[in-house]
């Protein structure tokens, strides 16, 4: 059993949000796709018009007291809508720095966010998750996670910038 | 060439929506899901805190004036949240009443909601089709869509109520 607190991210925690979201892109094999800065993630989250929430879980001393700069792991959700259920959650991100997994902390930040949801009145919770990733999809089967891409076909399709400016010339 | 103008829809189109949402929902197969009134949809779309944005195709007579009660079309959207780029922008539904395709009106509002990303300097725009949607495909084709589930392996996931229920007991 770790010894950890979960608790709202504030604005403060953005730098290092920012290096989890980094070890993330890492680990997914993709560290050249983090564009984000610390004041695009501050302005996003604590600004005049907040377009995520996020958790972050923080290491605890013997004494049960925070240890500063030490986020053990986070979660980065938002608001979604299904026309055919209405409001959603949407898990973009969850996170635990690799020294601290296997601790349970991953699954009180998972807990948390569907306490959210249902405290909501959200019907859904979703996320992605890369086929490859055996450790993340065995942590999602535990809560009851559905494989929506192999049970309905559902795909994921995007058009980036480049796409973008050729639609709208 | 169809006789159409988009614009963006207002609380008094909720009804014809979710009429629209309903016929794309028996075309995709699940009817049944459909667990959306106009009640929600107004106070969703239109509420003090707006979930989603949208847009309509209206018909037009041949003076050019707006025929009432004849929606063509509808696309849904909204932000979501990319922990690399930023802001993005999901597009939930596009749908065109099946009388009316083949005429320009779903890629006139997919080439606006690209307009809208552009504007609002997002960096993607996402959405989901089903696999064996091949008309639905070739449309997203020919725009520049990418599929992220073959290019990259991500798969959609998914918890619902019974799930969540289970997590927080």
């Amino acid at each position: 059993m770790a010894n950890f607190r979960i608790r709202e991210a504030k604005r403060e925690d953005c730098a290092e949000i920012l290096g989890l979201i980094k070890e993330l892109a890492e680990y997914e094999k993709m560290p050249d796709s983090v564009q984000m800065t610390v004041e695009v993630l501050q302005r996003d989250g604590f600004g005049e018009k907040p377009l995520y929430s996020s958790l972050v879980a923080e290491e605890l001393d013997k004494d049960g007291a925070t240890i500063p700069g030490k986020l053990l792991a986070y979660a980065l959700y938002y608001d979604i809508y299904s026309t055919w259920e209405g409001r959603c959650i949407y898990l973009e991100d969850l996170c635990v720095t690799p020294d601290h997994r296997n601790k349970g902390i991953g699954s009180a930040l998972f807990k948390r966010v569907a306490q959210i949801c249902v405290e909501e009145g959200c019907k859904r919770l979703q996320w992605a998750v890369l086929a490859w990733n055996s450790e993340a999809i065995k942590f999602y089967k535990k809560f009851g996670g559905i494989n929506m891409t192999d049970k309905e076909e559902w795909n994921v399709y995007r058009i980036e910038r480049e796409a973008m400016n050729k639609i709208v010339q």
